[in-house]
């Protein structure tokens, strides 16, 4: 590192790797990002891939002059003893917890891989699915008599954020999450329509910084009136009025990425 | 949980509580979650904040008869100590890994909150945004000629799980996915268009079991020929001729969840 060449990573798992890589992702971002070569490695779910991948890391520690970081989530003993002796630095996430955990639950583990994101429960899964379809066709407030079957639904100008916050919503926590986007007509009549303020309980506003809004809305349609600064200043006063006329809870897509703004909405539920 | 009753389990973090829900959801997912009550506790950042989630988890040891499961990710010292002695059982991320990552890695921990999941680099975050408007661009097949931008395609029949495949591709990978739908009119000319044949290196291929297939297709449009097991049959079987014809990457959604597919398909690339 301190020679600016950056340090193999890997993340390793019998399935996905999903919580290898969210959990490794999140040491690592302590240690900033850039540093690192992050190297996928799911589905190592036999010896012989295990072998392969520790041959790899081998290879790898020779060609680098150190030894490649690596992430895991095993519960095979044998594959995990495969990796775990190879030539890398090794940071397995189940060892570690297991044991508390089965002294706290009281239960013992089933050590099947693709438990956590496979197709275990297909009806759960369906239904997730689904919510995933319910956002893309709610996605333009159009519908606006579907509202009563959505869990959430959030509201802003247009490029405030609504779409990829509901997208996530929907296939990290499997919310029904509808958007509404504010636009001309509303400020014209000076309100939100009244299919909206029905269901204000649950509605979450989505407000943004008006430079960020004509930046992004200049990436959309450059030189165009609604990019310029003086609508997007215009439009987000007047929709923030109407959010405090209604006392709204609004969230701030400027200062907050989308796992932000959805898991202050999945808090405030 | 011997007794019937499930058990309290708190996913908490000064940030979103991302990773301490994917490692939480992980190792419980190996005991059966259907066992678990979940509670989200993220943006816990002050010490106020855990003294209020600490006479939480108290009362609610007391009014549950067992301490609560914690599932942690706490980088301020003081506030993980809080938590750490409260009523729980305690499973904190990055205590238990820290001190051995920075003897591997040779710094220091930056020891910031919202590090992973927050807006740290502005112009990474708007491009991951833009692999979204992407995947919503180019969803319906109807944009040919944007193929070349697209970093991967999925292609096949209606309802075979590519939409929100892509997006996850999007969402989580930072990838720009684009869908091709295979459609009455390939199956009457035979093949697939040029315009799609021209990428084929970048072309994964989604099949699925036609019984599934008609299922998923009935909750759309009950009754209907589109939905109808014989209509399922023929159009799998000649998108599977298409796709052996072509040699292109196959994956069943049948059996593989969209998270696993996208691994797949990460992995590929």
């Amino acid at each position: 590192m301190k020679d600016g060449k950056t340090r193999s990573v890997y993340f390793v798992s019998e399935s996905t790797g999903i919580t290898a890589e969210a959990y490794g992702h999140s040491l690592l971002s302590q240690f900033g990002d850039a540093r690192f070569t992050i190297r996928y490695s799911p589905f190592i779910n036999t010896r012989d891939k295990a072998q392969a991948l520790a041959d790899e890391l081998a290879h790898r520690a020779e060609a680098e002059g150190r030894k490649p970081i690596v992430f895991a989530t095993m519960l095979d003993e044998e594959i995990n003893a495969i990796l775990k002796y190879a030539q890398c630095n090794y940071f397995e996430l189940f060892d570690r917890f297991m044991s508390d955990l089965i002294e706290a639950t009281g239960m013992e583990p089933s050590r099947q891989a693709g438990m956590s994101h496979g197709l275990v429960n297909l009806e759960n899964y369906e239904a997730r699915i689904e919510t995933i379809n319910y956002a893309l066709n709610n996605d333009d407030g159009m519908r606006l008599n579907k509202f009563d079957q959505a869990d959430v639904i959030l509201i802003g100008v247009s490029r405030s954020g609504k779409t990829p916050t509901c997208l996530y919503l929907a296939l990290h926590f499997g919310m029904r999450a509808a958007n509404y986007p504010i636009t001309e007509e509303d400020f014209e009549v000076g309100d939100l329509p009244d299919e909206l303020l029905e269901h204000k309980d649950k509605v979450f506003a989505l407000t943004i910084e008006p430079e960020r809004l004509a930046a992004i809305r200049e990436l959309r349609r450059p030189d165009s009136d609604y990019a310029s600064l003086r609508r997007c200043i215009k439009e987000v006063q007047m929709a923030q009025d109407m959010f405090h006329r209604h006392g709204m809870t609004v969230l701030d897509s400027t200062t907050h990425s989308i796992e932000e703004l959805a898991s202050l909405i999945k808090k405030s539920l």
